[in-house]
């Protein structure tokens, strides 16, 4: 018979693309949608680097090495230590996007069977992958209430069982915007040294930092071989159509099994290597209007969510997304209401529902992710919309 | 503990590239090395469409459809027409270079244990993506003496087991070169009507016949269902590092489940869409001159190869690869010997031992084969030297 795989048929669709159409029918009918539901920033990418991509010289489009253009990874090398990563090039591989860091971390290092503990909400994609690698996810439950800080560590002992292989987190975080603190990094390095874990780091936000600063997981001490950090430069340089990004580890072994499932897919592409490479060369400054635009959108967004009645949002320390609880019975269904069934001097928002975040069924519920991926002007407006829905919308909770 | 996942163990390196040290070490001697180990076509990328990507207007470098930008997919359906295979739009995913569309259709449709049914010898990374999918593959040999022709239905029959899920094709076939009769593709499409096999067409060569035409497996009447084909621009316009290809499918329920696999990893690479979608605006006659090319290279390594003694190959119907039986040992050992110990002129060639494109342990060991991806005077050259190396070689068995 001809038949879906089982890993076919549990592959999660996409939480964030699924109110799409009723995006697309609201637009129809003339009513303009603010998209907060997607982390695709409106920042340009930066010129210069795009035109190393229009003026590089060659005459015949190749096949790169499976691990990425040498020179790349050498000046990747000074990038990483100037944000006190001290790697070699050969402990660098270059993927398509972070998403195949992510991929390839689970297949050589995962069986099928095996556990990985993930903070929840998490980035919803992380379970396409597991699917995919035939990994169970393990959700350990962090809370609106602290701001989404890192569980204690009593919580991951609870969940820890023989087949536990890995930790996975996002810092600064998606979907929360939650900076993990050097103490939390410490408690994930104990745990992972007492338990003999690996630790795959999605570090996607690393320079959108608005109180402190992101560790990369690779500055833990005495716990080089455990570390599996996964990089990207979408987010980093408003990039994210280049399908270039980065695993990086010490551990030669997990390099060395990476580098073959590197090796089937022949090569990262070329085009967005050009671009990565001479992003390096952007001068020191650039991350510092990038972050202050997004700063203030942020403080914009927080500021106008928590003068809402009935909700609350904490101030997210880094990356560019916000989580709010909502007085709503029902984000799903407030989401597609949104679009489908409001509007505001002609306009509405975009949201995702954080149900599709969470790892345990039925949380999320009342929560609501928003990117603040829109300048400050457009933001205000879809604060008005959103502000104007809670005081019409059916399914209200107070 | 910290181990390597059982996948990560099973995978293959690359057969291809394991050489490279050794090339690598002849060319700090000294030694050119001519490559006909790789296909990596010297054929420049039209100017045209690198033009495309050069004067592309936009400020940023955004995400695309997961599918791929729906303007190239509905030029694509237009492409296809031309070559007899009716499409829709929303039954072509643009995929990162053929790699991804084959490791996707395995995905959707096998669960780890099935069996797919592959004619050997076969391209090597085949194997990789069905480690990574926990496929079983089950070669079925075609032979050199008959210039590695399908193998009768009798012994299809004979491996089928109530494991077997799909069979898997290239043609023209990479690395045999060898192109499937109407007669022989209709022999495919009754196994997987009798016994509702998918069949993974992989069809990057497309272009690249000389002695007939290639009939898409999408062309097969009765078994639309069953078909998914995997694509790539990789060869067709030589633009390899542009990483794009394309899994086109009829079954709606296969495409829905391949679109989840796509969307987690958010999209295919934007740039070398653009180069895509221009190259389905080159003239028709674009491929002329190309496969001219191709086809006088072939006439010349196939007439050298047989000139020599003790040597025998097939002349190839399609693509731009070989396999020669030469009367040597052992091929691995042969094709090491050639970059390590031997010059002829202070030149030598790098071929691939044919061991890695067999599923079956021990065959292929008097094999190698040859990417005619040098122009004909450095074609020449290469087979001055294998003529020399057949000569002088320890191991020679005439």
């Amino acid at each position: 018979m001809l038949t879906i795989s089982s890993r076919g048929q549990e592959m999660p669709p996409s939480p964030i693309r699924k109110l799409v159409p009723y995006a697309e029918a609201a637009k129809k009918k003339g009513t303009k949608v603010y998209h907060l539901n997607i982390g695709q920033p409106d920042i340009e990418t930066p010129e210069s680097i795009l035109n190393a991509v229009r003026t590089a010289d060659f005459k015949v489009l190749e096949y790169s090495h499976s691990a990425g253009n040498e020179s790349y990874r050498k000046k990747l090398v000074g990038y990483y230590a100037k944000n006190d990563v001290n790697v070699t090039a050969d402990q660098i591989i270059i993927t398509t996007g972070g998403s195949e860091a992510i991929l390839f971390g689970f297949m050589a290092c995962l069986n099928p069977g095996d556990e990985v503990i993930i903070p929840e909400p998490f980035y919803a994609n992380y379970n396409g992958f597991a699917v995919a690698a035939g990994v169970k996810v393990v959700p350990i439950t962090s809370s609106i209430e602290t701001g989404f800080a890192l569980p204690p560590i009593s919580e991951f002992e609870k969940k820890i069982t023989e087949k536990t292989k890995a930790i996975v987190i996002c810092n600064p975080n998606n979907p929360t915007g939650y900076l993990y603190s050097q103490d939390e990094m410490n408690t994930l390095r104990d745990i992972i040294k007492k338990h003999n874990l690996y630790l795959f780091s999605d570090e996607a936000y690393r320079e959108f930092c608005y109180d402190g600063q992101a560790k990369s997981a690779l500055t833990l001490e005495g716990v080089d071989d455990h570390i599996l950090m996964m990089d990207t430069i979408s987010k980093r340089y408003s990039a994210c159509g280049g399908r270039i990004g980065a695993l990086v580890t010490k551990n030669k072994e997990v390099y060395n099994a990476v580098m073959k499932f590197a090796q089937a897919r022949l090569s990262p592409p070329s085009f967005a290597q050009i671009l990565g490479e001479a992003a390096i060369d952007l001068p020191d400054n650039y991350f510092d209007a990038t972050k202050a635009e997004y700063q203030k959108r942020r403080d914009v967004l927080v500021k106008r969510l928590n003068a809402m009645e009935g909700v609350y949002c904490p101030n997210p320390g880094g990356a560019f997304y916000a989580i709010a609880k909502l007085p709503i019975d029902d984000a799903d269904k407030f989401c597609q209401w949104l679009l489908e069934s409001f509007e505001h001097n002609q306009q509405t928002v975009m949201l995702a529902p954080a149900t599709g975040f969470y790892g345990t069924q039925g949380l999320g519920k009342n929560e609501v992710r928003l990117a603040y991926v829109l300048a400050v002007e457009a933001l205000e407006s879809a604060m008005d919309c959103l502000e104007a829905a809670l005081k019409v919308y059916p399914g209200k909770t107070n």
